[in-house]
């Protein structure tokens, strides 16, 4: 490709992105294809010649499109949204032009010292406690495993990391309903799964802190070294928020290492009302909230925060010979901060976004998803056949339908027909959770454009189709 | 923005992306700001109110621009290069406007099947064995972390991921020119730095596989677990390639695992006359290459393959409800074959690159690139205060300037100037290892756009720069 074929192309580009984004609700926003479909109408075999980038900018249209499901249709109310913007798409293209790579500060002065700015604003303006220190992690998965790596050696005065083995057996420890991010850390911190212990909830699905100090003083008279917990605020099944003043106070007797998933309801502490809801905090050592979910900046960002930087490095810090440069010591060299040595320059899309909205231009956003999950609620509630199966404490609503007398796997039966095909309508995508073995529907009101009237025709869509199945049940047992 | 604003916005950026490749030599290839001036240019504290984009933009250009450095930039020659390309960047402009998040099938049919469908074309083209099955991760760190967590779990009869412990110490073993990322793995895993064996290495920096099956027998003995070994396909030093039919022997003599981490070398694979270097590769258990590096694909795209991917699916999965989905079981979820839940629509670059070039046009371009280092090899051995520090087996030179009478620690000194001021010059960007106590210049011809003309102005600088260095030397020497 010649440069001018290529700003001709780029060009092409930017009017598809610009049409994509006002013509999103043209398409399914769940992918209609069968499970293959997509494989079997690739070639098997590479090219040996190359094709002009017409020639597959249709393919992409006629192949792939038909099998995307559009996360960024406003009718996305799955699990939590992966939001983007159009200043995050602008800072994507010009990080693609650069193709820097991130990993020290040598490689990406720039790079480095603006995340370094940035890390320090999202604290500020997301009300966490002043001492916490930030780097940009691709996922909270790997932001929590680098907090259990952190408490596995603070816990066990680095005998994990220089022998690999402690001589008492490291136990954490995180509510049933914390992300399976949480089990993956310890399994893969080889703490095992006996390492790990599921900590049960209370009614509104939030941790029961005296279950938690049982469990932690039942371990340590085992002999077992207690060594952290992950807590959650705002869990991926239903936004519960464990009581962390009580979990913090406990985590200070015992002396065990707090880390603090945030990773969706993070974007809420940008409106001062909801920042009692992060009471407790100060007690947390490390935090993760992911800016990539709600807060309109592409995956992968994920703002991993601690209060002890030099610990972070100590645990996760190796240098060899060709890493080692002159300014070594006196900057941030964030890949020692990371799992992966390579790093995206992706400050720039935080920066954009922050600048681009400004704090109260966010403010407005996410205090309208909220407004518009409010709505919805108010709304579902006043329909007869539905049960609310967990407080609503930001944006997401936990719901499902009942008929009198049907049994519970009956009616999970009845809330999963209604699921698939309120998601095969194209209209509107949401997911699901079992909460106390029933089957309960997921639907968040966050997408970066979703409006009121798109929220009330997906309701009035839900009213009707669930109206018709449930119809159909009733008619069937009449036979 | 509105529509409008962001239609335009984005044409603008479209054309400073091309202007960008087409002036990218206008620019010092390394960023010559000290540390903190990009910093202390940035506000402390975040914006209120928002900022339209062209200021931004402009922005970005006085502020952050100068503390680029440019990894595109054809003298970019340091470390390895993390290639972009035209057709790249074009499925990153259209990745970014889908912001798909790509962790199971269900959210994502078509990233899901095509990722499986390049992954195949991927090993088809570089001649891999034919039933390794492939997933794309973040960074070669990552799969290298994943093959040690498959090795540790097939040693200990998945002991450590139910207990946290082996009944028998672990052990892992590399050469002592072997990338960090193995360490890091090894200790991330919970196995110890004495978990870690380093094997020393051959006079051209392989590893020496007398010395591993040594080892192994020695650790043996002591009643340890030996469970894998990693192989390295094209060292970060100095691109040396470990003896895989005996390590692989080795490992099959004694039940170890194998993994080979070829993630700079592995796109010359696609290069028939280069395969017999991938000699033994039937032999590995796990492989991980890198197109994000030499195959013109923007970083994050590391290749990862396995043998056996339900091995790998049990080590790695975790499946709580709220992941549960009608397809689970019938397709691939490839967040069960990552350390991250969250994915990236990572497979629509590299086959928006492979359909691009088509198999025979990488070829031509790595093949060039190769010439291009014999063409710079030979150049450089004609000079008489040039030592040579390791054997070419790629596009990588490994060499250093010498200067009778002087000590290794003088002409460790004297390399070091003629880095920096080469470094300082914005013509070229070299990086340095120290081999046998000796700091080397490190020399990567390997950047997508570099040119055979462009390649004889940096060596007439280094000719150039040596020179007065070297003459200086001399004359105060004998003042």
């Amino acid at each position: 490709m010649t440069p001018q074929e290529f700003r001709k192309m780029a060009h092409q580009t930017a009017d598809w992105m610009a049409d994509y984004f006002e013509q999103v609700t043209d398409f399914p926003v769940k992918a209609r294809v069968q499970p293959g479909e997509i494989l079997s109408a690739l070639p098997g075999l590479p090219p040996e010649s190359g094709t002009d980038s017409e020639t597959i900018f249709r393919d992409f249209g006629s192949i792939l499109l038909p099998g995307i499901t559009h996360w960024q249709h406003p009718g996305f109310m799955a699990y939590f949204p992966a939001n983007t913007s159009y200043p995050s798409v602008l800072a994507e293209m010009v990080t693609s032009a650069l193709g820097a790579q991130c990993m020290l500060w040598e490689t990406s002065p720039a790079a480095t010292e603006l995340e370094q700015a940035v890390m320090g604003w999202l604290r500020d303006m997301t009300g966490l406690p002043g001492d916490f220190q930030g780097v940009i992690q691709d996922s909270a998965s790997s932001a929590t495993l680098m907090a259990v790596l952190c408490a596995r050696e603070k816990a066990s005065g680095f005998q994990v990391a220089e022998t690999g083995g402690s001589a008492k057996k490291l136990m954490v420890y995180a509510s049933t309903q914390t992300h399976s991010s949480a089990e993956k850390a310890v399994r893969i911190a080889g703490l095992g799964k006996t390492g790990f212990r599921k900590i049960s909830v209370r009614a509104d699905f939030s941790l029961d802190p005296a279950e938690l100090e049982a469990a932690i003083r039942e371990d340590l008279e085992k002999g077992f070294l207690p060594c952290a917990v992950i807590a959650t605020l705002g869990t991926t099944g239903t936004t519960a928020f464990d009581p962390l003043p009580e979990i913090g106070r406990i985590c200070k007797t015992y002396g065990l290492w707090l880390h603090v998933d945030a990773a969706y309801a993070g974007t809420a502490f940008l409106l001062p009302e909801f920042r009692p809801l992060a009471a407790g905090l100060d007690l947390a050592d490390s935090y993760v909230f992911n800016p990539h979910k709600w807060m309109l900046t592409h995956f992968d960002c994920s703002a991993f925060f601690v209060r002890d930087p030099d610990h972070l490095v100590n645990v996760m810090s190796v240098l060899p010979d060709y890493l080692r440069t002159k300014s070594h010591g006196r900057v941030n060299n964030y890949s020692d901060w990371s799992i992966q040595l390579g790093r995206r320059f992706r400050a720039l899309k935080l920066w954009w976004v922050i600048r681009s909205f400004g704090v109260n231009g966010l403010r407005d956003i996410i205090r309208n998803h909220i407004r518009l999950a409010e709505l919805a609620e108010s709304e579902l509630k006043t329909w007869p056949s539905v049960d609310w199966m967990a407080p609503r404490t930001l944006n997401l609503l936990c719901f499902r339908f009942t008929q009198p007398g049907l049994s519970v796997p009956e009616e999970n039966d009845l809330n999963d027909e209604i699921l698939q095909t309120l998601n095969q309508s194209g209209k509107v995508y949401l997911s699901h959770t079992t909460l106390n073995g029933k089957l309960t529907l997921r639907l968040v009101t966050g997408q970066t454009t979703l409006t009121e009237p798109y929220l009330r025709e997906v309701l009035d869509l839900i009213r009707q189709i669930s109206g018709q199945i449930l119809a159909s049940r009733v008619s069937q047992e009449k036979k």
